[in-house]
């Protein structure tokens, strides 16, 4: 960029603009929206706000990044980055200054109001069965007249005592086993996987046992520590997917992969160190918080970490170790990247994955540090579109079980249905794109403090309220500064889209009312694009207008058009004409408001008390997996017996799609319509 | 014949029988169990299965051959039998069908179930069954209707083809899948392990599949280099085991581990760089050898390798990944040393090693680097002292399907003891030191050039002449200085031995015969102790005379009195006065004069002609569990079956060996003892 501009991208939010240089990088993250943790508030002593220059050129954004873009490196920097991390273009934001274009990455643990993950959801029903049981026995000593070798010593009595046959054993269990033994003077609790094979051996008696549910979605990778003995969440621990700075969605991940050699390497590497961070974080939860605190040994003053224990708590005190399973699901794609299964044919027709059966993986295989032992499990795909995130879902909600005729909306970055009950499962997935994530709206984010997710419009005035996450009070009931209004969330977006549509500023088509008088609505001074004004500078922290723009809107419209009739096209080849249940699952579906869903016509018509949100489900489905063993062989029935649609194929599906894009779909009856909007809005053409 | 029926009789096995007319050939062969090789499940595309059809009127057998007796030359046989080889009478036995009496030739290659004799070392036979099995698929590409994952579509067709049912895949070779398949156009050949596990996919038709056989001494390490397809040894490749730097025998290995905390590891990194050696040099003998050269490229100099590839031969041209599966034994010590497994209680009675049971690990696993989903087998222990090198004596030899009551001595850096028959085997371990091995021995040095294997003393003059290995001329016949001799191998010991005794050098006793006026007894300078010159200085090459010191000579009977009062304690517990058969296993009963062994008493009295020299029997054995997967299960089977006597706590062993280490051991006859030396000699104090 020329003069005294540059452009700055910053990921994984992917916001962007063009800000004035020399100006300090968490001064341009102000600018652009991005949340930055700067506990010391800019005074250099916290190193919180560490991000990472990328190197390169970016095509795809037009730019060329360098570390040659910022200003020199400073010397008090070297307090909070070592070497390695400097080498590795580590900067503290508030030290290094714009100096011409850059493509920033904004490490997870320096981003600020970070995503609000829905904790362990809620409660489902699981029999405890878990793939790891621990257990207990005392052994005999060795003699001249019974030298048996130690393993097999083990055996004996564990094929006694709990009639475990033919056990195997781990290499690395099998190393600990002589100590184990002698330490713990012939008395060992072992770790059994699946009745087959030991993965640990500890001296004594202990009922200690651990395991990880992990969610690896395409934008937020979320995990469930789990006590796999008396089966509660430990701790629900989460992240942003690494492989956002590669791109927002699958397919830019999968063209990544086919653009670079060694792209689906480095993906593959990413999600581990995310898995592996989201592992560190449940441990450190179990140990009391510590701080850094100076100490005079003789003449010197010396800083270490200290303890702070809460008074009254206890803290279990794991280690790594102490993690002896994990499972694990994800979209295909997600799914093949992190396994290094090429995942370019899962983006070609006929999309075939590499595997759909589960698989069990040694941890150390993947390079994820738990127990050097035990197994993760991942969970099986349907197909190329609709992968073990999904099986998750369906072995979480069981609609086979039912007779009730369900449809199950997963709403990520893309948008996966399942239509059915116990006679028949349809499973399909449409390409909705990732608005409803909040992502490809002009001033969409993720559900974080600050993102609008209510919103009212005066259909007279135009006049706006709005309500945002982290904040009680409407704005009508608060102090414009008080706002500190960032973005839009995706689950908010479908508020604004219907109240836009009822207070007449948006028309049927999508389009703007071209007759409106609001000072809200004009066009955009770059790009000469209509726009409609949802927050005003002064009642935002970005100190920009929070605008929606037409694109957004058609955004909105393809992403409901194609969910809609993806829906319908299920319903058809089911042979049914009424949905007798539909779950919505998602963060999307834990904020967003059922009703305005079912009157922009996200899905077919359905009695609203019929429509419920079942949260993470997909994440339930990985915890129902690592509690319950029986549930692994159910994802694999399932994931082999569900039928799935490749709605592109479907000749009806453009037709029916060309429809859906409408506000409101109007081809179905919309009983509640009448009550919530004025009747000449209602006829408008 | 006549009728509907015709006379088939394949050769080189000789079955015959009348078979219906127009069953093809193979449908024959299976009706008369022979066996032939069609790795495409008769899909008409491997070419495996060709025969050759003996024209002419076979009076022996009452038939007229003919090629007009089998169904006309199909086209598609032309893809894998040239114009001479039809000319020879080749047909593919899945085409051809059974028109009239048949002489059919099967042809080496084409048979199923080899049975191939190695050319390392012995004959033995293997019956071909190994744990990697190739098979040859061809598959149907994913549509729009099947678009099912490449993993499921590849096991529909394995299981139709080959009846392999709930296969596994590597993650490694899962990774490998999908490009395979697209390159090999949807042909691609699979090895399986097993029967279990898929652990490699390779685009099109290959039967190229190999493995080593380790046998892992706590000396030398062995490694045979086979062809898993045609049973063959294409090569045997060894080194010294690189551990000898911390200590001759197992104990000082041990004895290593628990002085250093990493000793274990550095000792199993060092036998691991090894067999990575073995498989790195194996590797390379299957190219042409390279040397360097200079180029000339502009105006620079460049050195670069060039292949110098012997005229008329062809090579394998192998690489790591092509080695797919690894057999491996060793004494226990070896065995746990190399899987980091505690060896100390191996060292400590009662002696319980880790594991008895033979184990399956990922090559991986071990930072074994070959192809990187294969497994390393390892063969079982029998107990602490008895490993796994004793079982793959005892699977290489079988005693336990003879009914011949057989002692085995396997005499490494231990002497392994077994004896039995097909009604019980006994197993013991004797501390014969390494003197067998010439370790120990002021100048003992391994069998190899310059080692002197061979000597003849005169009792008159007590003038010495020998033989060195590598030279074929004794001494008297050479010039002094041609000899070169270097020292003394450990079978050549023995004779020394023997030769001291009967030329009147030493006494019974072993002590030197102080009376003796030869000039080359004298005491050391350095520390006054006896010794006899074996080789002045002038026929060495190390400028030294090649002495035997009387230290020397304890050594020998403490190992031999130790062998022999072995041997005596287990036929004692065998319940047996005589031996019918001693088989010598290991390099020094390749070397051995079994007479002077006999005179010597190393074991109890047998038939000189019921001594045999056995070779390597461990390496044999693990290479029978390389090339037969039914001798893993024996090994496993006779670890446990196999009773060990602990000598050390036996009561009668302390009196037996005293008295065995005399020279000769008188206590039994010697029949042949007459005839050897002179009756003064023999009846000398």
């Amino acid at each position: 960029m020329e003069g005294d501009k540059a452009m700055v991208i910053f990921q994984p939010s992917g916001r962007r603009g063009s800000v004035p240089k020399g100006i300090s990088l968490i001064e341009a993250s102000r600018l652009l929206g991005v949340d930055i943790e700067t506990l010391c508030g800019e005074k250099r002593v916290c190193g919180k706000c560490q991000v990472r220059i990328e190197e390169g050129h970016f095509e795809k954004y037009g730019i060329r990044s360098s570390m040659s873009h910022v200003s020199p490196w400073q010397k008090e920097e070297e307090k909070f980055i070592n070497p390695e991390g400097k080498e590795r273009g580590l900067r503290l934001a508030c030290v290094a200054k714009v100096e011409g274009d850059l493509l920033i990455f904004v490490p997870e643990e320096s981003r600020a109001g970070k995503q609000v993950v829905s904790k362990a959801a809620r409660d489902i029903h699981i029999d405890r069965n878990p793939a790891v049981k621990l257990h207990y026995v005392e052994l005999e000593k060795p003699t001249f007249e019974h030298p048996t070798g130690d393993f097999e010593r083990l055996c004996e009595v564990l094929e006694t005592q709990y009639g475990l046959r033919n056990l195997g054993i781990d290499l690395f269990a099998l190393r600990q086993l002589p100590r184990a033994l002698r330490d713990g003077e012939w008395k060992v609790t072992v770790s059994v996987w699946q009745d087959e094979e030991i993965i640990r051996v500890r001296p004594g008696k202990t009922d200690s046992c651990y395991g990880l549910a992990i969610d690896v979605g395409t934008t937020t990778v979320a995990g469930y520590f789990c006590d796999l003995q008396s089966m509660k969440v430990v701790d629900t621990v989460s992240l942003m997917n690494p492989q956002c700075k590669y791109g927002e969605d699958v397919m830019a991940r999968i063209t990544f992969h086919m653009s670079a050699p060694d792209g689906l390497q480095r993906m593959s590497d990413d999600i581990i160190a995310g898995i592996n961070w989201l592992v560190e974080e449940a441990i450190r939860g179990t140990h009391p918080p510590r701080t850094k605190a100076k100490k005079r040994i003789g003449e010197e003053l010396i800083e270490e970490w200290v303890e702070e224990p809460e008074e009254g708590k206890t803290y279990l005190r794991l280690t790594r170790e102490d993690i002896e399973d994990i499972a694990l699901g994800g979209n295909t794609a997600m799914h093949h990247i992190l396994l290094q299964l090429d995942p370019q044919y899962v983006g070609l027709a006929p999309f075939p994955p590499v595997i759909h059966h589960s698989l069990d993986i040694k941890a150390r295989d993947l390079g994820i540090r738990i127990n050097p032992s035990s197994y993760v499990f991942v969970l099986p795909n349907e197909a190329g579109f609709v992968g073990a995130d999904n099986v998750g879902v369906l072995i979480a909600e069981e609609p086979y079980k039912s007779e009730e005729m369900q449809l199950i909306i997963d709403i990520g970055t893309n948008g996966e249905l399942v239509l059915g009950n116990k006679h028949k499962l349809l499973s399909s997935s449409c390409a909705t794109g990732p608005a409803f994530e909040g992502a490809q709206i002009a001033f969409g984010m993720r559900a974080a403090p600050g993102a609008i997710e209510r919103i009212k419009i005066d259909p007279e005035t135009h006049e706006v309220d709005y309500k945002v996450i982290g904040r009680e009070a409407w704005k009508s009931y608060s102090k414009l500064q008080e706002m500190q209004t960032k973005g839009i969330c995706g689950s908010g977006i479908l508020d604004v889209l219907a109240e836009l549509y009822r207070s007449g500023v948006i028309l049927k088509s999508g389009r703007f009312n071209p007759t409106q008088k609001s000072n809200r609505y004009r066009r955009n001074s770059e790009n000469n694009q209509p726009e409609f004004v949802i927050a005003w500078a002064n009642e935002t922290s970005i100190g920009k207008d929070v605008v929606i723009t037409q694109k957004d809107i058609r955004q909105i419209q393809l992403a409901k058009g194609a969910l809609y009739a993806g829906c319908k096209l299920m319903m058809h080849r089911m042979g049914i004409e009424k949905i007798e249940k539909v779950k919505i699952a998602g963060a999307f579906g834990t904020h967003v408001d059922r009703q305005k869903a079912l009157i922009m016509g996200l899905f077919p018509d359905c009695e609203l008390d019929r429509v419920v949100s079942v949260g993470n489900a997909a994440g339930d489905g990985c915890r129902a997996a690592l509690l319950n063993r029986e549930k692994r062989k159910e994802a694999d029935w399932v994931a082999r017996n569900v039928e799935y649609i490749e709605l592109t194929v479907e000749k009806a599906f453009q037709k029916e799609f060309m429809g859906a894009m409408q506000i409101p779909h109007m081809t179905d009856p919309f009983p509640h319509l009448e009550e919530l909007v004025s009747p000449d809005i209602l006829h408008q053409k």
